[in-house]
């Protein structure tokens, strides 16, 4: 295959085609952190313009999703890219799907926030969401950290977190439901909380994905679907 | 590049490796496809074994994600496909994400048959989750059938299906939540079905973005996120 064509600057393009992709992504991974953070503050606080602005964003975020996903296919026709670099668009083709749908829960939220806010809000349940929202952010900070200084330890921490986040989840949904069974008036009201931690829970999945794929992208190893010892285990590099 | 060390054989033994990969989807595709249907008669007839076969079959579900995967970075690696070619492993790879998910899905059903069983059955919802149930079935498999015919018209057909779910869904969690209110003491049976109710629409979702990937690969098209009547225009080329 001939690739004179490409020119002499040829490995120089395709460095800053590789970089506007890791870049893309990174500013991608910024938006949809922020739409969690204000997600989680409107439903806290009540604010319901604060959720509109995050259901501003969507558009944006899906813009990202399609734009990333171009440049990496043009990237693969182009440029035939081999090893890490190609890891690199794969991993990065993977993480946008989960971005995106981190945005899409963090909409979720946003919409929930909404209605309890027309409803007039009651602390009830929110202890929990703090808890387990303040979590997740941290998991989708750090991972999107691991991916930034291609730190797979840190990575591997974020895998581990989601099983914490996992069993805070299900210890909510009890205290919940025996809420609900207390006061069946407020089932319509506890069951926006309910979905709101699931959508919390689903943010935590995500954020596990694209820690995985940046283990993956730095080790070649593709870690998904085994317990986090095992993958600590193929990180150290003993297996 | 040089291309010759692949022999004489080469583009014959490339398309055999495009029809692996494709063939394998279909095989993935029609595993998880049985898994959404047992999960649903486990559920529908209160019959936990079969909610274990579900449960059972997730391993090799999680397997054959990551050979297909292994499958298409092997091929980008050292086949370096154009058009269409390309377009189909990148469609790949994004839908075995989907498929696995489905996967999941169909587990998180099976987990509430189990539930629903040992607690003693009873018909309240079901009405729901049997037409819901339904509804989604034929969804994925249109789109799995879209995808094995390379039939972006009937592709188009399965986001519009997706739409009507979406609304039979909202309906069915609105019947669900006053029969909480009128009957408190079946709040946590009734959670189960509106969790199952929940995984149904998921995999509505899921089969719309198999869909929307057959569309890409067939008309190179990235469809994601728009309305289905902007869908079928892209589809018919007026666009």
């Amino acid at each position: 295959m001939d690739r004179s064509h490409f020119g002499q600057h040829s490995s120089s393009q395709f460095n800053e085609e590789m970089e506007s992709i890791r870049s893309h992504l990174m500013e991608m991974g910024g938006l949809v952190e922020k739409q969690v953070i204000d997600a989680l503050q409107a439903l806290l606080q009540a604010d319901s313009q604060l959720a509109d602005k995050v259901l501003e964003t969507e558009d944006r975020v899906d813009d990202m999703e399609k734009l990333i996903d171009e440049e990496c296919a043009s990237v693969l026709a182009l440029r035939q890219p081999a090893a890490s670099d190609l890891r690199m668009v794969i991993a990065v083709t993977k993480c946008v799907s989960d971005l995106e749908r981190i945005g899409d829960e963090s909409a979720k939220i946003a919409r929930m926030a909404v209605q309890l806010t027309e409803e007039g809000e009651s602390p009830r349940g929110y202890v929990e969401v703090r808890h387990i929202g303040n979590h997740v952010r941290q998991m989708l900070r750090d991972a999107l950290d691991a991916f930034a200084r291609f730190d797979a330890d840190k990575a591997v921490e974020v895998a581990a977190e989601d099983n914490e986040v996992d069993l805070e989840y299900r210890s909510a949904m009890r205290s919940l439901v025996t809420f609900m069974m207390e006061d069946p008036r407020s089932i319509t009201r506890v069951l926006n909380i309910i979905w709101s931690l699931r959508a919390l829970e689903r943010i935590g999945d995500h954020s596990r994905n694209i820690a995985e794929q940046l283990i993956y992208l730095v080790k070649g190893k593709d870690v998904r679907h085994i317990p986090v010892a095992e993958i600590q285990e193929q990180v150290s590099g003993k297996s």
